[in-house]
């Protein structure tokens, strides 16, 4: 059986960075307001409501609830966790929730307030989401040391260098200054990069996304639906997701990530999007840069390039606008911030607004192939989730 | 669109209670090694896994990371809360990754491990989950508490005596007693009850539901995949589901649970039950007793009984085997036990098992209408699932 069409009437993210201004209800509401004024629906409207957050340092135990009462929901409603791809567990649940003809329209929506939390406890929480009994309680290994552990391997098989790596973070502090719903709007340069201070090297301070504040919510509705209530839509045309092993020593390499690649070779299954010219199917990219060594491994893990050739593409700036596929065009996690529970929805309402020509101004892609993909992982590989978007519905 | 069929192929759930024998992975393992080998299938024709786990105890932050690996599947999974009722949001999760075409099998499992923590911290640590800014911080109510709201406003209204409300406990000992995987084997009187210490008066030790370490596991499948598999199968016939508001300073009244009330509408519009008869709908009925009260007002909320008549049902026995409407002939919430993120898909892992004739024994419901219910509640009604199987498909 095919799954009915599932399109995105609305999307939003707040701004991002530290907001001290308002609560996690707050939050909420700000994305959601945002979201359901472009979907043209009321509160009533809205079916289940899928909402993500990782929550480790909040208060707020039942944060589904919270969420659903903020926003005058009262359907059934559940909190999805996936790590820093929860946001795209909740839209594949909400997707999921209207493909099965069970509800007319749902609501993924993500929401993370970490900024209550000094940056060494949000570092150690993190940390803890690693295999915990074996690898953090022996090796206390936190997250920019599983990385640098990517990066090192990388490096040392492919010749790429710190300098490459910091081109990553140059590309997306440049979009993130032209966003000005980005945590960081400062550009920078390969030298400021190569002179931050390291965290876990090779990784410095500038090759690592930030602790953000920050809410992002997708609309989801079904094809009658749409039909009958009209609006400019995005369509849902395939996700994968795939889970791979919490035990770094289990990994056959350190060169990519196992579960991206099986997340994406399901998403390109289901989309009917050739592998070999993934690069050139979609108009742009969302891809899980909480490292920048991620997004290079991303590059490869997704078919954009060949194994060890990834850093080629930022060597050429291929993934600048106007280049083979432009990617993070709002700042990615790097600059434009990563609240973990909230990332996964915001790649997805970034591309919806990208695909619709809303972005404008200097970020806007081009995108007459219509066509766009959202890479979020979870973990270091613990979980994947890859997103296919299209103009076109089915 | 009607949802295509989706039938259970296999359920379990692990003995409860204080399981210090087995960590996490364990216990997540014994549930899914009885499920599917009831289901008569392997690890890798499993789809997407939904683990529900509360974990606030828990030092293991990635659980669907965890039971993935240990259960050896690698398809896109996610951890799923819904406070008391996450097992019947994984259940509904993953019952709408397969109606709606995109898997042929998916797997809802539950694990909890609260004995680790003392009573103390765990009591605290879901007091927490209540409304947390307003009621936790302020007034310190953790949940005995709040239901002793709820059962001192339906004596005051309804006439209804603390003996009464012991009779659910000696009732669900009763069951639990014939029940090998039930925390609590031995039988007990109303007079035992009576004596037992407050809690949170009106409410007695024997009127709350313990402590528990479980598993539980429900493996769901496509009507085209059952089709071509074989296998004896219950069917999800409605699934409803409701979020209510987390300050109780906002509720109606103390005499029942509104999101119980609508999740249960939904469920019956969507398996076609009258909600006038539902009490000779079903052969029996999983409900949420976390207190003895709740099983009373569980009864009047699901139809079974008007308001206020309830505690009749109780006074006649009329929820035990052979009176108008079997309930919790598993020992329930009460004797069985209750780990919270496993306890909704225990109850529906009992069902398919009652419906097939496979319980046996004493505890074995007479099935001849061939419709079951579970009702489980997240919080007080914070969150509410209710979930009709049916030994026939659509």
């Amino acid at each position: 059986m095919e799954p009915r069409g599932v399109g995105i009437l609305g999307a939003a993210y707040t701004r991002f960075g530290e907001r001290q201004d308002a609560n996690m209800a707050e939050l909420a509401w700000e994305a959601f307001r945002d979201a359901i004024a472009e979907a043209n629906l009321e509160p009533r409207d809205i079916g289940p409501a899928f909402v993500s957050n990782m929550g480790m340092w909040s208060s707020e135990s039942l944060p589904a609830v919270l969420v659903s009462e903020a926003l005058g929901l009262g359907g059934g409603s559940m909190r999805v966790e996936a790590a820093c791809s929860s946001g795209s567990a909740a839209v594949k649940a909400a997707y999921d929730a209207v493909a099965s003809g069970g509800a007319d329209v749902a609501l993924a929506l993500g929401v993370e307030k970490m900024k209550e939390s000094t940056t060494p406890t949000v570092v150690e929480l993190i940390g803890r989401a690693g295999n915990y009994m074996w690898e953090f309680e022996n090796f206390g290994l936190t997250f920019p040391g599983y990385y640098a552990l990517y990066a090192t391997a990388y490096m040392s098989r492919y010749g790429a260098r710190e300098e490459d790596l910091c081109g990553v973070a140059v590309k997306n502090h440049y979009y993130g200054s032209l966003n000005e719903r980005a945590q960081f709007r400062n550009r920078i340069t390969v030298e400021k990069c190569m002179s931050s201070p390291y965290v876990a090297w090779p990784l410095k301070l500038y090759d690592c996304s930030p602790i953000t504040d920050g809410a992002a919510a997708v609309i989801l509705a079904s094809d009658d639906f749409i039909r009958r209530h009209g609006g400019e839509v995005t369509w849902i045309r395939g996700i994968g997701a795939a889970t791979g092993t919490a035990n770094l020593s289990r990994r056959a390499d350190f060169l990519g990530l196992d579960a991206a690649r099986r997340a994406a070779r399901e998403a390109y299954a289901r989309a009917g999007i050739d592998p070999e010219g993934a690069a050139r199917s979609f108009d742009l990219a969302e891809v899980h840069d909480c490292f920048t060594i991620a997004e290079v491994m991303a590059y490869e893990d997704l078919g954009f390039a060949r194994r060890g050739e990834g850093i080629s593409l930022v060597r050429e700036g291929q993934t600048y606008k106007g280049g083979l596929i432009p990617v993070n065009l709002d700042g990615g996690l790097k600059a434009k911030g990563h609240p973990i529970g909230a990332t996964g929805e915001s790649m997805v309402a970034e591309l919806h607004h990208q695909l619709l020509g809303k972005v404008g101004g200097e970020r806007q892609a081009d995108v007459r192939r219509g066509s766009a993909l959202a890479h979020n992982v979870g973990g270091t590989g613990h979980y994947a989730y890859v997103t296919v978007l299209s103009l076109e519905g089915r």
